[in-house]
């Protein structure tokens, strides 16, 4: 338990007008309480309430967690029958009188499982979606959050560093994210990553969020890698594309105009910029050079404990930069049935504008 | 597309009285479509209808997942700015006639996020609980659906063995659990493991969902190790229990104790059965030796897509056992701040019986 997280939450939940907040398993528990729990089909709940100390529901076999977590947590455990589910989460809305209350949720996480029986057990008739609450606090990262970021952004490139000489052509997408994977945690990330490497060559590359396949490396594709480690919980989020022999003179193209869009953006942070700023000079760089439809994504998101979070990059995103926000710069062409190019990296928002914390070459390298 | 799922699901939702189902990204997309995407703050919803093709809300930068699929599907992407969000929920809506209509949801997957949308767009006033629509297509595996979690058996099986000989006093639970996410990787596995190894050492092993923790395994510790490899998408689900080192009287004791437990566990399975004799068969034995208030959770659940599915071996769990279900004997004694024993196996209903697809050795092995 973080107590001055929580100090701190209990101030915007008052400040919001709220009282309370429920969570369950997700980022926004780990970063108040330390508490990991896997989602499964027994749902676990924690109230934070305005005073005092937070109330858990939890299946009985978490319950050594509580007693690991040495913090005062009023604890609702229950058994392995779902009929009794209804009862404990009754009992933690009445042990902090949380019934009819307005308690915020956060629809990112939250399942249906657990808030039907939330629902059941307080019966209040608004449920304020609280995203921002936890959300503005994890935004603002402190030295050890930036710190482990930066620790996760080395482990990735030497990480890939370490793949790159042992890519050959025909080996499968498949296979090169495997050894990439071990890479990653032979150089020290945790284990429990929180995105597995994108690994997209050729038509594949085209679609974004490719999930790697049996396809081989052929001469001529472009090979994207999208990838991460993670320390402390805290994830690095990094792109690179590889040219796989020679490819196509137009591939080299749309590799120096992202590449270009890529430095573009990167320079572009500041604080007290809005979000946009970022987005609107990466993609300056690529609609001035007549591919603007091919970069069907925003620019960026927030990393920190998940892969996507706040402050996102989209060129109709208001929010202003602050120092202590860390997120990513992606520009990328896609081109449809073809290949594709996206080149990734993560900055931090310094007091006068921006550190980038990944330095592995963004130029055009053959492999295989 | 699966057609012939489709076909059964279409089958079933008229039998259950539905219009719908409204599917998000998670194993019953994937059972049904093959489709995956990663749980993120971009909303992701299929729905299927009582005939004809279905319709699924999606970000636009995921449109080329649908064009590889190549399958009839109405397509609804949105862009970048959340705004959009409802007016293609709408039209999805729209497209197959729902407003109103009673369509059925996943509690286990669905996240407010996309419910409200769906909520918003449908209007309907009742959202029947439909785990079980799919979950029974599920919960009967064919042919090769065994067979893939037999291979992702023997991986998990040989990756292990391949890890036992590098165990040493004075190595961590996350550095044993890193070699093994290796040995699994190297073996075969396909690397998006659903579960990260659990390997806890002494007092944490008292606690069955233990996450690796930096703790260094000591002689006349215990040390549980559970873990699972992916083949084609379908998991095995293991666990055994070693001593480093020589470890008290009372700890081999307890080893031997769930040993018979597991054994009883595995030899009760029968079609026709219930889910509860499989469930008592393990308990018996661990009550009648004195030590049934320390264990804690039912004796086993079905795997497949997912790492805990139904049929759920719990002792009032009245459900029958067929041919075709596979689930886990994971009997366990957890003693509080000292040590945990637990033995997992997977087994599969046949005609007559069951039959047991992990066979590494049970006994309690030396390591260290």
């Amino acid at each position: 338990m973080n107590a001055k997280r929580l100090s701190l939450l209990q101030n915007a939940l008052r400040a919001a007008g709220l009282d309370a907040l429920a969570l369950n398993p997700g980022p926004s528990l780990v970063y108040l309480t330390g508490l990991h729990f896997h989602l499964s089909e027994r749902p676990v709940v924690m109230f934070f309430p305005l005073e005092g100390a937070p109330a858990i529901v939890l299946p009985e076999l978490e319950m050594q967690k509580m007693a690991d977590l040495q913090a005062e947590v009023k604890t609702f455990p229950y058994g392995e029958n779902p009929a009794g589910w209804e009862t404990v989460f009754r009992a933690a809305s009445d042990a902090l009188g949380l019934e009819g209350k307005l308690v915020g949720v956060e629809p990112r996480s939250m399942r249906l499982l657990e808030f039907l029986q939330i629902q059941a057990a307080l019966n209040s008739t608004e449920w304020p979606e609280a995203e921002d609450i936890v959300g503005t606090l994890r935004l603002h990262k402190g030295v050890d959050e930036i710190s482990a970021i930066r620790q996760a952004v080395g482990i990735a490139q030497a990480a890939l560093e370490a793949t790159l000489s042992q890519i050959k052509i025909g080996m499968t997408e498949k296979e090169l994210a495997s050894e990439l994977v071990l890479q990653l945690l032979r150089h020290g990330s945790e284990p429990e990553l929180p995105f597995f490497p994108i690994v997209s060559t050729g038509p594949n590359g085209a679609n974004p969020h490719a999930v790697p396949s049996e396809r081989k490396l052929q001469a001529g594709d472009l090979l994207v890698v999208d990838w991460g480690a993670v320390v402390d919980g805290y994830i690095s989020d990094l792109t690179r594309t590889f040219s796989v022999g020679e490819v196509d003179e137009e591939y080299r193209k749309i590799h120096q105009i992202v590449l270009q869009a890529n430095a573009a953006g990167r320079a572009a942070g500041k604080p007290g910029l809005p979000c946009s700023a970022v987005d609107q000079a990466a993609r300056q760089v690529i609609e001035k050079s007549g591919y603007g439809e091919y970069f069907t994504h925003r620019t960026g998101h927030g990393i920190g404990l998940e892969a996507h979070e706040d402050p996102y990059m989209r060129g109709d995103n208001p929010q202003l930069l602050e120092p202590g926000m860390v997120y990513t710069v992606e520009p990328g062409i896609y081109l449809p049935g073809r290949n594709g190019v996206r080149i990734e990296d993560n900055v931090v928002v310094m007091e006068t504008g921006t550190e980038c914390l990944s330095d592995m070459p963004r130029e055009l390298r053959q492999v295989g």
